[in-house]
């Protein structure tokens, strides 16, 4: 067997360790695809651990792991923006490779830590950070090389879709059921990452980024998160064939979909979506089906057509088989430099970080929320009263959207009748018109609830 | 931009013309990932055609195109396994690298083409080979590198699928579906391959190999097609809570599951399953919602859990995408080569064709048939006598068997009552011994139709 490959693990948290319990389980297997041995040499943790082969060196100086000669890949599982960063960044310079399943990092400093990985030669690698075990970065980046992205749709937050699930299921308030998933361990003493959607834009900025070839743009990400979704609209949702998820979604928007530019309600500006929020989807996609924490993320491109890859978005097991399948990709690749004299002949191997040669990168403007175009679920209360519902589809049609259902219930309070419409895509810039004229008239009353609404069709 | 990268083209059929339009219609979308420029200029074709670019040298002596000096990749998409064996063997020995669509070829003599490659420093690439678009073999051989697999579930037969799919949605009986089938050009004139689950078995020959590091094994896959399923089977699973799907399995068994090895009946054999058949899998999975002429995969595997992959399984644009991630990966390989003076070097780089080192591969015995582990759905039929299913469910708790469900539906013939049973999993053998003692009970008649069942927990 060929030169051992030394890793080092930054952080031993529950990614950490199950970083090392992989290694040790599948051993046999790791050896038998790469060829090579796979060693841990170092661990990087605060305190000493009594629960780790004395073979691996404990150290609690991060840095200096980051530069030992007897490292050839740094594994960052410590998490964070600001000592990771700096770690990463030394890692870089010293030659080493970096596995990481940092996806704050990277959505936020990941233009600036891939150009140093390109300068330096080395690749860092980042499966784990979006989506947990499903492989889809290197899906996005390799198996659809070939394709021209034109949306994709993730359930990327695996806390949100167990909240919505829970919700839909089980008719429980969104506060129970975060409760619930807090002592589980699925969400942080602090939910805002997790249900403010902010953990699901890193994520996607990193999907929308491999999908189009644009540079990391975490800022531009229009995120909304699920702690206004009540069970009411979760159920009328349901009574029309849908289904409110939390979805990710990047869509490549080619500009004046309509050739005659008269219609300037529908008029598509060009550019990118990148948008995080709650969404109906028709409850009969495979999207709309995955429950729980699992995560799923659906590609629409050209000429593939849509395809779904589906699993754990989280936990020990998952996030450790995603690192270590970056692991064995850099195996192959330190593999040949081991055998050859020329180390800088590899550059050719790696996969871009983004999936585009850097000077490659195009820069499409991220669409305003304004921009945006999608179908909307509204709910709208209204006095029982006979024209209410005739003006409300008459201020929708002079603003050009276009109706496809409408549920109207029985009054729930004294006259007042919830009245749901379900309308085609449409630019927000048109819709919230559109509300402000209904919000208005005498016979509404209240804010008009809205959320958005997608075939993935 | 570096050298380019010269494709040659043989077959001109739907997936040859699949990948012209592919590179024609995202040429921009190849250069900005690979950094290069990709060209075809060589096609093999048996007539010469007017709607090929000027530019391309059209050819009906594919022998000569696989030796060209004019090509760096040769392309196979001319199906069978003669012509198309012969002309990747002779590619292969002039050091040209493959990528074929061809499961066929790959299921009956992968071994020995594979091992040619490896002999020549070449790589065949398969992506297209399995489920068309959806990028199963990348998935398996790099992105699930770390785990074990333990089981796989594929519809990997589109035709199947949608049979199976028609036959429930509308209840319409086989024959019928399978004729429309033909007229819409999914299934051929000769279904056999489809409906008899021999394309499902090629596949799945192919998938438990990179699974499980075994040679390819076609000839020991249990193959079992859809012709003899009804609609009345069909009903009575969706009542009870499944669905019958035609699906692949390749499943892992490290044998002696009872510690004890008193229990005969549900004793393992040591050894791996490999099997396509039709199989009630439960209505709530994502497995179970791939519709129509869909594909998927569902992998479980240590320690990332299930993951499911789903997409188009054939047609021109799903073929041509998996074709050319092939493509893209080998371009990154040749990029290199061109690069380095010693293109022996290049040898770490290649992902093993069957994702575990060459002489890595195990001898694991595949299982008989009748060593196979899995639930049951049986259907008795039964003259309405008070002791029948007394003495139906006695024979199958003197042999071990665990039943699950028991649907007893109302007498439709004169006297006569269908029994429906689920059972546990349970080892064939012993099942073929207890379906033995039922049919030869007085108060039941005819034979007793079985279905697998598997609960893909």
């Amino acid at each position: 067997m060929s030169k051992s490959i030394k890793l080092a693990i930054l952080g031993l948290g529950t990614v950490g360790t199950g970083v090392i319990n992989l290694i040790s389980d599948n051993l046999d297997e790791l050896k038998r695809r790469s060829g090579r041995d796979i060693i841990i040499t170092e661990v990087g943790t605060r305190r000493q651990r009594d629960d780790i082969d004395p073979d691996i060196t404990q150290n609690s100086d991060l840095m200096a792991i980051a530069a030992s000669d007897n490292v050839d890949i740094v594994i960052e599982v410590i998490g964070g923006t600001t000592l990771a960063k700096d770690i990463i960044l030394h890692a870089i310079k010293n030659g080493k490779h970096v596995v990481t399943a940092n996806k704050a990092l990277l959505a936020e400093h990941g233009n600036e830590i891939f150009a140093l990985a390109e300068a330096n030669n080395v690749h860092v690698a980042y499966e784990a950070a979006v989506a947990g075990g499903i492989p889809i970065i290197k899906v996005m980046r390799e198996a659809l090389a070939a394709n021209k992205v034109d949306w994709l749709a993730g359930i990327i937050n695996g806390t949100g879709n167990f909240i919505m699930t829970e919700m839909r299921d089980k008719g429980r308030p969104f506060a129970e059921v975060l409760a619930e998933a807090q002592e589980l361990g699925y969400a942080e003493a602090d939910p805002t990452f997790d249900v403010e959607g902010i953990d699901a834009a890193h994520k996607l900025a990193l999907l929308a980024s491999i999908a189009f070839g644009i540079p990391l743009q975490f800022d531009q990400v229009y995120c909304e998160g699920i702690t206004d979704i009540t069970l009411q609209d979760v159920n009328y949702a349901e009574e029309l064939g849908y289904r409110i998820k939390h979805v990710g979604f990047a869509v490549r928007r080619d500009g004046n979909a309509n050739s005659d530019g008269t219609d300037q309600t529908h008029s598509d500006s060009a550019g990118i979506e990148l948008r995080v929020h709650p969404t109906l989807i028709p409850q009969n996609t495979l999207l709309a089906n995955v429950n729980g924490v699992k995560n799923a993320v659906l590609v629409n491109s050209h000429p593939l057509g849509q395809t779904l890859y589906y699993g754990d978005g989280a936990g020990a097991g998952a996030t450790a088989s995603a690192v270590m399948a970056d692991v064995m990709d850099l195996v192959r690749v330190l593999g040949s430099e081991a055998d050859s004299s020329h180390s800088e002949t590899n550059h050719g191997h790696h996969v871009p970080h983004l999936g585009f040669i850097p000077d490659q990168l195009s820069d499409t403007p991220i669409l305003r929320a304004e921009q945006m175009i999608t179908g909307y679920y509204l709910r709208v209360h209204a006095y029982d009263n006979p024209g209410v519902l005739a003006d409300i589809t008459r201020i929708l049609s002079d603003a050009g959207i276009n109706i496809d259902a409408i549920l109207q219930k029985p009054a729930h309070k004294l006259g007042q009748v919830p009245v749901i419409i379900l309308t085609l895509p449409v630019v927000e810039s048109q819709m919230n018109l559109a509300i402000e004229k209904i919000e208005k008239l005498e016979a509404t009353t209240g804010k008009v609830i809205r959320i958005r609404l997608d075939e993935l069709a």
